[in-house]
């Protein structure tokens, strides 16, 4: 051992052994789900069933959104000059950050705090909700996870909270985002309903993640969806294209059902 | 539509609506599995339940592989420098490169290649490999996919192989490796095994995936991975510390059954 | 015009003429040094060519450290996997964050508090510097720009220091910083000098660069150091090798005279 | 030393003491220009004046081409997502790649092939020239370095070689790239001259610079602009706007002389 020696928890590579957190991925493989060793990797435990199936629908969720986002943008702008495949994905990576992404991260910390908040006062979460709609009116922040741009009733948000309670992990923090709902609704004169971030956050904090992985869960969702598009400019498109962000139409499959 | 006008056929973007490859994510949610959605979006149909699970357990194989590989060196170096998380797995993804990660590809090149000349000459595909690994001789290739410097007797291989037969998924590529397999030991005198890379290689070839997919998927399998060692030297050490490549043990959790 | 229209007030292109900052680029050339086009760049008006000088020096200054800091091993760790120079050197600038080159920008924003308490308060310098001093002190706040672990009396301190003396550079900011010092002194009981972060906040200070620039000097000035690295780790080294974070020698010409 | 001991020729550090290929930077600081470090770290030796003052003039040349290149559009992408400027930066110089700024190192290989060709065989480098289009022609290739979709008469160009001239740079590199202008016009029946990528490729050429350096001057150059694309981005303009690549004016000083 050099005076640099360190530890990981995560893994440990033996000569035809890989331990993940102790398990060997050989008798995971087959067993354990993709979405499960998320789980594994981020929090040092295997999740149950149904966490796993929760975690992938969230990551189905946030597949992909097209082709405006600026996550897809920056992917395929690279991806037309040429750039290896990683280097494109990269490219588009770095665009998931604040304001691309990082509504999950705050709402889960606003949910966080009416939690704490319900639990010293000792209220109702929609007296907590209450409370932080208030501060945060008074501070002119934007509540992130409520309302959205384009999707007034975002039927990802209905399907993954009505997934949640079949799946019973709906608990008190999914009941606290409605309750942000309800009470924004009644000081705003106005519906601004959880949006699918919202939804996500909601559902994160259920599952005990430290808000830091919120921004992870967005970019494993979306790599997927950022390769396609890769992919699709790389095949069918000329190097250094001027690449229009909204003059875009959609000529794939007309909507099919499953 | 400005003259800039262009068209995507990955998926289509309406108000409460998102359809991917003709299918509205939300009737897709809690239905199709996110390795589903990767062929999905990749190859523009659902696959079945099998190919699902087959995607599945590849990501699941390549998910970690401790600290040592450049990608997460690279990854948790940013990180100490008080980098973003996405700044972070975008510099460990600029690491999933030609001679990590990229195995795959090559393989997946080496077997349709070997495919490809067992058809045109209607020989055996024991005959095809013999051919490709004489002509990669002689150009003093090196070729992918077989061989590891520390896993002999990979056992991932072995159980992705196990599982694509029970999913009905291994056929005439797989056999084909498995011909390299016998013939590279003949010539050599030595057993140079498959590895994962060549085993995820034949399989991908099976599902009838574009090479230039391969690197994705080993990115899309390892970003859970770089997150956990980003997460560790976030929480677990000071900033700017000098990170030894190798000079590191692991101390998790003992080996454990699932 | 379309609805997406917008303006941009750094470089004009035309068939066979492009202006920035409305000069002409071509009548530039020859006439103007880089480093008075990133002036011109940053801040839309020429600097003379003193100002030239001094940001030429400031380069200099930070053109390379070895290949112990992150974005040096980051650079070559992406390096060795076989990626592009450009994916290199980017995934060598993530690394350029808060705790590696921040300190520039958060001395200057120190410095630029200590100045506007000064004039707010109009009091002497040494007793601006003495509040900041005392106000970082009972937040437990580090001061960035002071002290080095490794460069105690670090020579391009005091070369910077002097070579804005000659160009007529040093002002109020340099003086203030140097007030910062013997206060530190004072407080501490023992020395605590300005460091090559330190000098270069206060010199961007003098040129009235906004500190979000700061940064950006840092990583103009390193990218050829990292290209350096990156191009020595090619054609000197194979591919993946472990890469040891201290345990290097240099083997280069020896020291020499100018 | 540890069995992963190795061993750097570019910088040794000391304390209080920063040796660049064996010259202490405080002894350069204020005497060697940043376009001669540029040089040095390339290349292990101090260059004379007259060489720095060519990469200068090279770097300026580069600077900027306004807000329509990819790297450009793929920087304020990412910057407007509320990346941190360095993020902005690297995904800004992912895009400079095989079909942006990579003419250079292309161009530079061409007229090496064609040096070798005349040094080979004899013949005039007109004769050389005539060779290569010839083969690019057969081989359905583009000649990078010649003809501009906008700039048809680059007065960059011109600019680079009359400096080339008055510094004694200019010699047998851009006396070729002259005798390809010359035989591309007879065989084609049009103009198609130098661009400015062709310049630089003649004059790095004569400057004796490895190809592979080509993308890392076009990188340094590019830099500063970036930065102040980046900056115009988050001071002048909402986050996550849309950002068309071509429906945008300047607004900045009109032409001006120096």
């Amino acid at each position: 051992m050099s005076d640099l020696h360190w530890n990981t928890a995560i893994t440990k590579i033996e000569p035809n052994k890989i331990l993940v957190r102790g398990y060997p991925i050989s008798e995971l493989l087959g067993k354990v789900s993709y979405p499960q060793m998320v789980y594994l990797l981020f929090k040092g435990e295997l999740p149950n069933e149904n966490i796993g199936k929760m975690i992938d629908a969230i990551l189905v969720s946030s597949v992909d959104h097209g082709t405006t986002p600026p996550s897809a943008l920056s992917a395929i702008t690279v991806a037309s000059t040429g750039a290896a495949l990683n280097a494109s994905v990269a490219a588009g990576i770095l665009a998931i950050s604040q304001f691309h992404g990082g509504a999950i991260e705050e709402c889960m910390r606003i949910l966080i705090k009416a939690m704490d908040y319900k639990k010293t006062n000792d209220c109702t979460s929609a007296e907590a909700a209450g409370q932080i709609i208030t501060d945060y009116r008074n501070a002119k922040k934007r509540l992130s996870g409520f309302g959205h741009r384009l999707h007034t009733d975002d039927p990802r948000t209905k399907k993954l909270f009505s997934l949640a309670d079949e799946l019973n992990i709906a608990g008190e923090y999914v009941a606290l985002a409605r309750d942000f709902e309800v009470i924004l609704e009644k000081s705003l004169g106005k519906k601004l309903p959880i949006n699918v971030d919202g939804a996500i956050a909601a559902l994160l904090c259920e599952m005990e993640f430290d808000p830091t992985f919120a921004n992870a869960f967005f970019i494993i969702a979306r790599v997927p969806g950022l390769v396609a598009h890769i992919y699709e400019e790389n095949t069918r498109y000329k190097p250094m294209r001027k690449i229009h962000p909204t003059d875009v139409s959609y000529d794939g499959p007309q909507e099919r059902k499953l």
